[in-house]
């Protein structure tokens, strides 16, 4: 019999995507979206429950009256301030045992939550094992291919990127024409993006690169990129986008390759072992 | 008979008080501001031409003319687009040997221009070797003195703005309780700072953290502090600023610290060697 899955569903369409893959595979889903990025509506279809971070004790147990054992987590979700978190008792004794990692980079954080989950017995995958074709494939996937500029850029990016990456801060930075334009930290890619825009010099249109982090675990928090990513990029100007194949998650591929095709922009997956 | 000193002035107070160091050192001292960043009230007592930027083979003359051998550089500038450069027949030709690195980061360009002054017959000298005491010194500078979780966000900042130094692209980020907030590109550091004061979270504030690039020739661009740094990271809610002793420019000391103290922040000059 199937292992039953747990989705922890933050916003964006992925976690009904999951679900759906998962349930035609012959599994039973349970979705715990997370309150204030779920949304209600893309998790109607299947049996959810909707719950503050902090509600620690209400998610695991919600997870266990579900016969969860496998545990997906899904879709955009902001760090909440401690404020916000407002932690049930659970919930206060987890961030005990999350300690210093809950102030600590993404990594540290995500790899103790993954931690935590599995303490409680449960198992936590990635999205990708249930979903094969949401990671970005390699090469380019659309018209406009990258010339010889792009890819210097596109290198450029990449190695700020990675050197970013291994101090566990941010997946992207934007180059343009050998110029780093804006490095992302915590404001997320879509801000960077803005900031790249009134940033930009006259000349040829700068590149957006994303990789996966040296120390990542790829079971949460891949770079995503979806087609408002690709419509932001269009609007601070950029010529494309470059990611890992195999390493990031492409959001809605059809709509992404439409939105970059209809903007004239390039999307390319590189080799993550070049 | 001491050597007549050139400088090429940016914006601020600095370059004048270069001159006046010079001055009082026995020097000739000539000034060439550069249109759109000097200000021509803080040239005025001096002799001195202020000149587009791209105007190479006027900049060059009017240095010559003067007698001058030595050049400082000192003073913001903001990297032109190509646009705003129109440069003349001489400019043209420097931007040629420029070539590349014209579009590289900002040491790959700075180290490309002091060649070009060697080639042309000049010696590049720091500001600091006319002004000495414009380095920031070592130790706590302020009334407020940084706590343990402030130290451990200046050692997480130097570690994130080595890294990106590494890969030359900015000198500073700001760190709150761990979390990095945000990494200086080309938008600057007032920029980052306002960007830095959306982003924190609740608790205690965060830290500005700047270091020198391991690879950055220290004849130009030194990361520089003055009192609108210590007023802007007061603005976003920061705890206080660290900086590299004898590595970072303290535009007005007295200022700084007086502003510093106003707002209860604290200044500390770190040992670079650590």
């Amino acid at each position: 019999m199937p292992r039953r899955l747990g989705i922890i569903a933050g916003g964006g369409t992925l976690p009904a995507r999951v679900a759906a893959a998962a349930v035609a595979a012959g599994r039973f889903v349970f979705i715990l979206g997370l309150e204030g990025f779920a949304n209600p509506a893309v998790l109607a279809p299947w049996p959810h429950e909707i719950q503050r971070i902090g509600k620690a004790g209400r998610i695991f147990a919600a997870l266990r009256e579900h016969g969860c054992q496998d545990i997906v987590m899904i879709g955009a979700v902001r760090r909440p301030s401690l404020l916000d978190l407002r932690p049930d008792a659970e919930g206060a004794r987890i961030l005990a045992r999350i300690g210093r990692a809950a102030f600590a980079g993404d990594d540290g954080l995500l790899a103790a939550v993954i931690r935590i989950f599995a303490e409680e017995g449960f198992t936590v995958i990635g999205a990708h094992d249930v979903l094969r074709e949401v990671l970005a494939p390699a090469g380019v996937l659309t018209r406009v291919r990258p010339d010889a500029q792009a890819m210097a850029d596109i290198e450029r990016g990449r190695a700020v990127a990675r050197a970013l990456g291994a101090v566990d801060v941010g997946q992207g930075c934007v180059v343009q024409q050998g110029l780093v334009l804006a490095v992302e930290a915590i404001e997320g890619t879509d801000a960077m993006l803005a900031r790249a825009g009134t940033l930009r010099r006259d000349g040829i249109g700068g590149v957006l690169v994303k990789v996966v982090k040296p120390g990542q675990d790829r079971r949460a928090d891949l770079p995503t990129i979806g087609p408002d990513t690709v419509r932001h990029a269009a609007a601070a100007g950029l010529r494309g986008l470059a990611f890992e194949a195999q390493c990031t998650i492409l959001a809605d591929r059809a709509a992404c390759v439409a939105a970059a095709d209809a903007a004239g922009l390039f999307m390319i997956g590189l080799d993550p072992a070049t």
